[in-house]
């Protein structure tokens, strides 16, 4: 957050969605009839599990999404990243095993940590999740005794890949999660930013919450600054999250909820969703266009049909960690692939969020990176005396059973 | 929270400040501004650590308090149990020890426990922690080879106790710390609120910020709906902290952030708190007076400067959480003693606040539980032939060394 908040850095490394496009007006009208009708109730505490105004709207954006829930089985959280915390923080004892997709949310990594969950890795492709891998890594672990206390995965634009789990992918995971009695842990902020293609059903609406905890969230739909997010769970899990919750920070900022709820009130919520996605789906085609222009032809990314991310694989020799450094020097920022992994791959990849900037700021955001890219690739050129240590792959899909390999294969090349 | 939620129900058992008081016209005009000048970044992520201008209001308060704190040396938090839960998240392994009061704010036993936190109790009496038990307490605790984390204290307008530490104990405690390299967390919600008698300096105060880390929260002072704390602590433990924030929620509410910079900004909020005072300060008065109207004459309670709570000792054949089941029937609530100890003591123990409801309820709340109080007195008459086992003690303090008794005995007769 401090590197992104120097005004002349280009930051392509937040998840930030961009606020400036609420409008005022509706702010000040909203929070103005806050203080008329329920000045007194906003200042106040509430209760742990939220109030019964902020879950309908809950239940709007759940529908919405195809999903039905109760309130009883919900609970309102101080944002998306409060469910990670509280699932795992009831879930977890030192040394449980968390199963998460490789490349994972960079911000879950520290929560898995902190409470000393063993997580494994089970790496995505371009349909998501590999449900395959997953099953062998279920049987490993069976084989040494163990049981994994849940799977955290991104199924919808996944952060940071930007991959969509399949449809037939999705379905096999609910089966595998009804065979194994296996919880899952459904994190869907992207759900309702899809730029192209049809909708899927989430693995919640699959399974009907039966093994399946789903996070939800305002952030990116509505407002990160409120932090309001929610989970919805089985009754015995969510019991636990209750007291978690509680302990945590007693309940959710009241003011935030009824924002939400005076916004609902005002009818238009998913017109400005469609505004955001209108937004988005023009800010990922100028960074698509834009990376290939300015990358060189060894990057790779992937072509996201949703979210707020593309993922970009760089030749092997080039560590984005350090390239970062040399990227601050020229005033742009990213996220380095190695925040995703926990197992010390990703060197060489890199997140980059199209966002929370301009068109404008997205190209030459991207035209900074692909010089420092291409500075780094003409070094190691001079000093091998090769020009291309990686070779731009066939246009053919790897086959399957490469997937285990070093450099996780999901990163496709996009079309030029 | 569900029961104080039913309308007929006068509760005596949040420690819900009265948020009616606050005036619907200045929420409107904080927020209209905030749509003005700066609706994007409300409804934007902010720093982990919190906004600068967050920040400058916070060291006004901590001003008005007699600190002066590096805005470095301070993370902004979703209200002030964030604070009591990070620190714990921060130091504690599972077995450590932490020392805390007898009794001790009931919240902060669930996040203790979830961290799996050995809790020890020492006794305080009408001038606070006793700190000679305190240093017993270290010296066995060192003798098995062990040394607590943190000591976890309330000092002034002790949650549940409604006692102050004096200043002589003060000064010891601080010595006491920095003799033995002991950190403290300072929980100071309800400092500026004091009915009477000269202001203390706080534990930060006299140590520096060495090894006390302080709590300070919006909540009692302007709003608990907001959800908006902070921590000041030294620089090594405030990186940890910041961590740990990151992991539990990422940021706290921009959007509450920027409404207490708006609200400082107009430069009233200490007529505010002076308005609070007299408010409450007149509701403790009445409670006070309905205790010696309505109690039966074997009752014990304190009798706060400050804060929001009396703490009541009923005769020791009454269980108050027994008694809290008949007093929910005549619609009345408390909180029973026994959330204020690990250790089982405080059954015959129960705290009331009195910030919550008019005058006319709390005479009124007080006069339903005297009544059920009453009826237990009169049935264990009945039932041992006796009519009083628990007589009132003489008007004498107790013996010092009578304070490790089974009942604590900090419980001052109150002038009636």
């Amino acid at each position: 957050m401090a590197i992104t908040a120097r005004p002349e850095v280009i930051s392509l490394a937040g998840g930030l969605p961009d606020t400036s496009t609420f409008p005022p007006d509706t702010f000040a009208a909203v929070t103005t009839g806050i203080a008329r009708h329920s000045c007194a109730k906003a200042l106040q505490y509430g209760p742990t599990e939220g109030l019964a105004e902020t879950k309908e709207c809950i239940q709007q954006v759940m529908a919405a999404e195809g999903m039905h829930v109760d309130p009883g089985h919900m609970i309102v959280t101080t944002g998306g990243q409060q469910v990670i915390d509280l699932v795992t923080k009831t879930l977890i004892d030192p040394g449980d095993v968390i199963i998460a997709e490789a490349p994972t949310y960079p911000g879950a990594v520290p929560t898995f940590c902190s409470y000393q969950a063993e997580v494994v890795q089970v790496d995505v492709d371009s349909d998501g999740m590999r449900i395959d891998l997953l099953e062998q890594m279920l049987d490993r672990l069976e084989g040494e005794g163990r049981r994994p206390k849940f799977v955290y995965t991104i199924p919808t634009f996944q952060n940071p890949a930007g991959v969509t789990m399949s449809l037939e992918r999705r379905q096999c995971l609910v089966q595998v999660a009804r065979e194994r009695e296996l919880l899952i842990l459904e994190d869907n902020p992207y759900g309702m930013l899809r730029y192209e293609g049809e909708t899927l059903p989430t693995l919640r609406a699959l399974d009907r919450g039966v093994y399946v905890m789903y996070l939800g969230t305002f952030s990116k739909i509505l407002s990160p600054g409120i932090r309001l997010g929610w989970v919805a769970a089985p009754p015995a899990v969510l019991e636990k999250i209750n007291l978690g919750k509680q302990a945590a920070d007693l309940c959710t900022s009241t003011l935030s909820q009824l924002m939400v709820q005076a916004y609902f009130e005002r009818g238009r919520w998913r017109d400005y969703v469609d505004s955001l996605t209108e937004l988005y789906r023009a800010r990922r085609d100028t960074m698509l266009d834009a990376l290939a222009e300015f990358f060189p032809p060894e990057a790779q990314w992937t072509r996201p049909c949703g979210g707020l991310f593309v993922w970009v694989t760089l030749p092997d020799f080039i560590d984005t960690t350090d390239l970062l450094a040399r990227a601050l020097r020229e005033n742009v920022a990213f996220v380095p692939g190695e925040a995703a992994y926990l197992d010390g791959r990703g060197r060489n990849e890199m997140r980059l969020n199209f966002s929370a900037c301009s068109e404008d700021d997205l190209r030459e955001g991207v035209r900074r990176i692909g010089k420092v890219v291409a500075e780094q690739v003409a070094l190691y050129g001079t000093l091998t005396g090769e020009h291309r240590v990686v070779r731009a792959p066939a246009e053919e899909a790897p086959a399957e059973d490469a997937a285990v390999a070093d450099v996780v294969p999901i990163k496709r090349r996009a079309s030029r």
